[in-house]
């Protein structure tokens, strides 16, 4: 249960797990960006994640694709380099969770397609009964954890105010409409165990939103 | 047809299969458990099985993941481990079918959906017709099998009690409601091929669920 | 577009072809068999065969999971073999087809599916109005063709001549019910293409089918 | 961002996207062509890019299963080739794009199910509101997008000048009725992320086709 990486070794890490959700199409054409906190031996030392660039192909990254930043979102490394829009969404996340190491946003179609047209009233996704909500750190899976999904917008201050505005104590995760899950961990295994975790939940329900479109399905099953 | 393996063999076994099974979906988020029985050359010898240690990664195990798990759930191996609750099921299936070589639970998305929409009257899921049926150790399609459904509960003892009341004389499996289906074979190999024929019968039934929202799909094919 | 292979090498193909097939799905549960003939440079040479004996997985097989088999479904080597049930399917197309190198069975689950449910009337699955239908032999894509549909039986005598008496012609395959298809090709090369475009309109029949459950789906499009 | 390459260089990019591609089930049967401008540093050099040759598995590409093709479709190399017949299309988009570097043409089963069934009266598939949409060169979500649905003909001049006067400004890609999609890129990793992002939207425009057959899904939901 590792949490403290050199930057070098939270490249291999991401290189690896973007890799994995790649070969999944859970980061097609250059989406979603993946971070880990670089944790200092000094007290009180500001804020620095490594985190992907934009634009590079996640399923091939190298070592030179990544970006070190600080707090506001300022690259502190290579020099020069522009960090991505979307990284002051990870910074809201690690200010807010000290304990979270690896911040992971993956961009896949069935948290789009929910996004869109399957949010309830109270503007989340709720989830319960199955025993995978124990991956997401439950105890049992007799439970009903709400999934907060917050409208899309590419004015990133506001996204992100709006953002932990929005986040539901105990749940590690958000979903951007029509755009995808941001979610965390206390180590980068965790942070893509809920990855997949969530990406199940998603798929469930997307089966059942398919199915439901006729609640005759349930008398019919058992003439087929 | 080897059923005798040395701890070592058998987590290298388990290794290569919960890579295979994880790459199908089948294990995400550290879901689910395999397991293999370490027979002895001695007579009426206890119940000796390896099995994947709860919370790692089913896509990269290690030969430190598993743990060696005598009967009543008592780790054997490392000293001090601690073994996973569900390690009771699979003792349930070892003692109940000395035959059983290994024992393997996954946590399928369409396992999971039709244990929780689709599960017929008698607390069953059947299957007829295929020949993929054969696979379960059938000689002819033309046989209609019945997989227990059961209420998935977070008290291990009472739910592998359960278990062996509900099982299906002939039939090698169960599925859990909300969790994941259970098999198991006289070899690893045997194992692993009724998972897969499992999985193929459920999805087939998925399709045959999405479908059945309409009766007169089957009228409207000829228009199209 | 060689076609003479010896059966060493004709092994070697259909390890890879297997393992390929195997890693789409096609072949779960140790299902499906796929074969080469074995030419010969003297006149009259009688069939000869290699093909996958039963009961191995098809991700990973070995040199030694092959049957050679003459005429009548008769086991050569290794001597003491008993030859798959399905063999005499094979002898059938390659005692139709003298151009035909490989016969290959897969068993898919849109298949399986359609070859239950979607059957019309006269027997048949019609495809037509795709350019990916080129890929079975056809110089335009506005043609439809018809792939038999017929009763499994667990008689293979019976069903080998059921099956020549319903193949139609210029169409280089035929479905059972519910178990999967056979194809073939000149080279395994296209005997492959084969596979692969018939599972094609497989998944592209199977949308249609899921989408047809209600003809309103048209005009709803334009609103969503 | 590099735009020149050798015919050797050009080789090696399409063989490793090709290979991709394939594993992604969207150049199955052979089917697709992918294509890279071969630069010269000469004025006014005429037109000149490397393309799959016909009839190859497209996961297994070698350096001699490519031509390199000039103005008119005529093959420069190797002597004696044929050029597809679909060359003509990437000629088109060559000449009317100075800045494309790769055309890239795959077949997917998503655009294929689309342009048969889901065009709209105007002729073309239109998507918005999608994080997705940025990755084709636009600065936000909030657009529509229009891409065109051209009908499939055998005719590859004729074709070719209907998708002339058929593309939409700042659109990079056209489909193809019953055949698959077109798209290009400044650079092959663009063009690479355009065929991803196309594939995503048709996937995500397949849901919502499937559950658009009952509106009251969206009423269903909450009550599941």
């Amino acid at each position: 249960m590792s949490t403290k990486f050199t930057p070098a070794e939270a490249a291999d890490i991401l290189i690896e797990t973007a890799r994995g959700f790649y070969a999944k199409r859970w980061m097609e054409g250059t989406s979603g960006n993946l971070s880990i906190r670089i944790r200092s031996d000094e007290m009180d030392a500001p804020l620095r994640y490594l985190i992907t660039a934009s634009g590079h192909d996640k399923g091939a990254l190298t070592a030179n694709d990544f970006v070190l930043v600080g707090e506001g979102g300022q690259v502190l490394e290579p020099a020069g380099a522009k960090s991505s829009a979307e990284t002051l969404l990870h910074e809201a996340i690690y200010q807010l969770h000290e304990e979270a190491t690896a911040v992971y946003h993956v961009h896949t179609l069935a948290a789009t397609y929910l996004s869109m047209h399957a949010v309830e009233p109270e503007g989340v996704l709720t989830f319960s009964d199955l025993e995978m909500i124990k991956g997401l750190g439950f105890d049992t899976h007799e439970v009903a954890i709400r999934l907060p999904a917050i409208e899309n917008n590419q004015d990133m201050i506001l996204l992100s105010q709006e953002v932990l505005r929005r986040l539901e104590p105990f749940v590690p995760g958000f979903i951007l409409k029509g755009h995808g899950v941001y979610t965390w961990g206390r180590t980068p295994a965790e942070a893509k165990r809920h990855v997949e975790i969530w990406e199940f939940l998603f798929q469930y329900r997307m089966m059942a939103w398919v199915t439901a479109v006729n609640p005759q399905a349930n008398l019919l099953l058992n003439r087929m």
